[in-house]
């Protein structure tokens, strides 16, 4: 009865959080995982938390292993999956985690990627409040999805209702992110070492050259921005996952407190994965530890003339992996939180 | 020869760290040091890594236990100096770390604090450029000094260049801080237990409530703003201390990179321990801790049309316990640098 | 159909964790929350974390409260379930998460803890080999169980294969741990901050003072030992939950390490939570966080005459909460691993 | 006056270390920084928190750069250190921070290291206890010094008292320690990445094979031990530097608890940087964080029948470059406590 699943680069963080999450979904049996380096060892020998994958064994990651699922879920670093999944049938339902479909924009992918440029798939974000509705309803029976980058969504989440309720300003965003390192994936760079993070804040990608930037506005516009701007600033801060996203944004000139909340609770109102706090409280990322729950505290700063909004999720959970398998579910019929936790690993 | 020093408040966080800095100053020695409800006990049971001061016994705080020194430093809680250091005679040099001298504004005071007021003192941050000059000037020979808060003082160093040169905006800043917990100082409340504090990002007083917001504002005055705003954020990290602020400010319409670059290193060409770091390197908390060092990164950014400065200090020192040691160094005319690293220790 | 439970002590970090497996059980039904000074308030005011229990409010910690549940679980200071649990029938299953049933020695109890003694219930550790078996068939059927501590529980389970083969001697045992503070809880001490966990190691109750000392000798002497004693020695380290415990014994002289190896391997070899590593392999904390799982590296080091068990548990869940779900479904004839994970939250 | 230093791996942790130290050292000169894969760069490039040594860039590490200078450190991976220092005349005072001198037996490094064996250079312990005195009259006047493992000299300097007093038994001891992975130094390898070792405790080594060992047993042997042999884990912990060693051995029967005592407070009653704590006081590793300061603290549990000592140091001051600077100032006759401090950098 269950789905017969394949998930590619299954040795990395993101790979390993799919298949912790997928190991608890009813309808989902992992049949076959694939890595690089690593193909050819258990997968319990390269994530030894997966015990109850204990059975299976990393092969390559190719066509042929990929081949003969019902889903495909792809971890692999930006570039490879497009080649790879132009092998696979149309009913195969693809899931890639990594950013080669995210982008409409043939341009911004030349300018903040490079390489070959293989066209966006439905972006797998379902609570995305765009014009009109949600993401949700492109994702039903999509077949092709380009999960988010897990900074994008956050902040994409975190201002889309105000910019779709025009309350505040798409122009002259600010946002800054504390995130942890697991999003910076298992690659041996300096700046990953444990000795540079510990007992450190270190910023990256200053200045505007982030690629989750494209993203970022691509979603806005959706949310119906003309010509949103941000400036976007990410913090490595010594926790291994999470993402606290402090993003802010004019207010509309005479705009109520009262309207702002509403916009935002009238977007999120019945959502079981994305909940706005009451007025004055503000998420923390261990809330949101291992569960696919994205929480949003807002602020009206009068003095400031800003909304201020704090967005906590799991950069691997809601960030990455379960927002693949939310979007899955959505694909495929079953109940959107089939094999999803809202609740967090605290303390 | 060396001066007679005594520290109010040595059982803290704040008061611990101007004694490892006292300890190792050649023209300061530390006669006594006193405490609320650890008086009685020897500073080693509660500050077990100042070996160097085994020998002192911690005094209640009183006029009495710090009269005769040549100078006091205050590390209370704010709303305990004022009443103290009535008593104090004026040739001595009383440098307060806690709030209750920092604010010229006595409005500012009753909206952010409340309580008794007692007036501005000179406020101690050397380096940060004002109309005409630098604060430095205003240090020297004055015997009442308020050291500064370490996120205002952060975030004014960040900006103060900029608006003094005209090059970026002082209505609409943003700054969001990671900062370390020691900076709440010992208090005895769940959000400041480990527990709550490892493996999460938390924010605090989000939405304009935090009590620095008028100290930031009062500098940027002194550096030409006519009426700044800012939306501020703090957001505690897994390090015990340190602050990494990302501060943003609108640039100026036609202004060149360049002329921003300008702005900041000309700020600080000369200063010892506030060092603006060359395009494209950004600084990291770690690389200041234990230094009293401020470093700055700059980019112009020039799609979202904001300068960005990113600013590590180190909360106790640089924030706190060595700006006020930099400030009595100006005060009694000794070399401004004594006593002080500009080394951080890392990793 | 679903058992109705009640947790009291519902607002700390091991009723926290109850309330999370609890919630993903779907044998069990979380009618009631009991707290003390939070009571009146919303659950998920307190623990944020726990979005799908956000219709629960606290109410005060009392028999009455407690009363008409199938199941009762106790997350208390110790001393105060003794005279709380009196007052339920007989039929209702008990399970207490704090030490007061712990101990089958008055004598330990008065010397270790102090108080009224209330008799010991049957220990909570199911794969717990003693002699002729494990403690599992204890369990069945059992309406009082005294959910072990989490030092005390990992330590028995990382020697008691050993002392039950007769391959390691149960005199000179020496356990070293790296603990998270979350095992010390929400209370509000100097040593709990986090300014003073973080970046930190730190020892407490060293040379024999550790109140889970008799309770693992209690264990040991149900595998067979006559006489165990042990130095026990733990440190909080900067991780919020886990515990890593190298505890070690000297090899019975003329022991091959196939012995060793075997006795662990045929203690544990059916066991689902409890696993042995293959030779060489060690575990680590992150490994089992928010697992039910014990993981346990074996080496026999003949240079040192000694055998060394690394052991790898989350203090929270194996260490309590999932411990007294465990046992709660052996008692009430479910299968035993119900609502209970095998896979580690990592990184 | 001051004497010219080169310093050798100037781009690693210890190498970092040195400098940092050497930086505030009043007379030395440090004119030389060599580096491999980073020749070329400035230094501050590297090592962003040196900022006195900002006008400093690394050369190549060969025999031609090093030469010419009074004193020459040496902070290299094991094995490059002995050919290098063949062509340095004898006069010059050269300091190795690396393994290759530390073992006087070749049967040894052979078995735990392998490759060319050097031979033994004076070990850089100066308060290790040893037969008749301390190690310190060795290293008067000595040109060639062997800095100690930092490891296998908290270990040594834990247990060295009790063996050469005669109240501890040589055999059997077990030593577990929690450390951070700055030890472990920059190279890239999966475990010192941040995501693996946040939030998690991890040990390494297990079972007798770590390469601090047979020196931890060579250091007991000068203490009078004809054959120790010791039980030995290291564990790394989310802490970027520190060691928080656990050392126990077995009480010699009949000894009072105060002759134990004894032998640890009079083998370091004079010592500017060992200290024994008062009875029930233990240490944490941010005690010593920065310092060149070891804590040790005793208990005799004699339920166990065994003496528990737990010693902090910072790994890379007392542990590494500490140590190094402490014996070079013996070496040339300098005050031996010159540019180092005690007190610790805390919290």
């Amino acid at each position: 009865m269950a789905f017969s699943v394949a998930v590619a680069g299954a040795s990395g963080y993101a790979g390993g959080e799919l298949l912790r999450l997928l190991a608890e979904h009813p309808e989902f049996e992992v049949r076959t995982v694939t890595a690089h380096s690593n193909a050819g060892q258990l997968l319990i020998d390269v994530q030894p938390h997966l015990r109850s994958l204990a059975h299976l064994t990393l092969v390559d990651t190719s066509p042929e292993t990929l081949a003969g699922h019902d889903v495909v879920f792809l971890a692999l670093p930006h570039g490879a999956s497009g080649a790879l999944t132009a092998h696979l049938p149309a009913e195969t339902l693809v899931v890639d985690c990594g950013a080669d479909h995210r982008l409409e924009s043939e341009s911004d992918w030349a300018a903040f990627y490079g390489g070959d440029y293989y066209g966006a798939w439905t972006y797998g974000v379902p609570e995305l409040p765009v014009a009109g509705g949600t993401q949700r309803s492109r994702l039903r029976g999509s077949r092709r999805i380009a999960a988010p980058g897990c900074n994008a969504s956050t902040v994409a989440l975190a201002l889309a209702p105000g910019i779709r309720a025009g309350v505040i300003e798409p122009e002259d965003i600010v946002a800054v992110l504390a995130v942890g390192p697991s999003g910076a994936g298992k690659s041996l760079r300096r700046p990953n070492l444990a000795s540079e993070v510990l007992g450190s804040a270190n910023p990256y990608a200053v200045g505007g050259g982030h690629r989750h930037i494209p993203e970022i506005q691509q979603s806005l516009r959706w949310a119906g921005a003309a010509n949103p701007t941000i400036s976007f600033t990410p913090v490595i801060v010594p926790m291994s996952r999470g993402i606290l996203c402090t993003a802010t944004a004019r207010l509309v000139p005479g705009t109520s407190a009262a309207a702002v909340r509403a916009a935002w609770e009238e977007a999120y109102a019945n959502e079981p994965f994305v909940h706005v706090l009451p007025e004055g409280r503000f998420p923390r990322t261990s809330d949101v530890l291992g569960a696919n729950t994205a929480l949003i505290g807002l602020a009206v700063d009068e003095a400031a003339g800003r909304v201020v909004t704090i967005t906590a999720v799991d950069n691997l959970v809601k960030g990455t992996a379960g927002a693949a398998i939310q979007s899955a579910n959505l694909s495929l019929g079953l109940p959107e939180t089939t094999g999803l936790s809202t609740n967090g690993v605290a303390p």
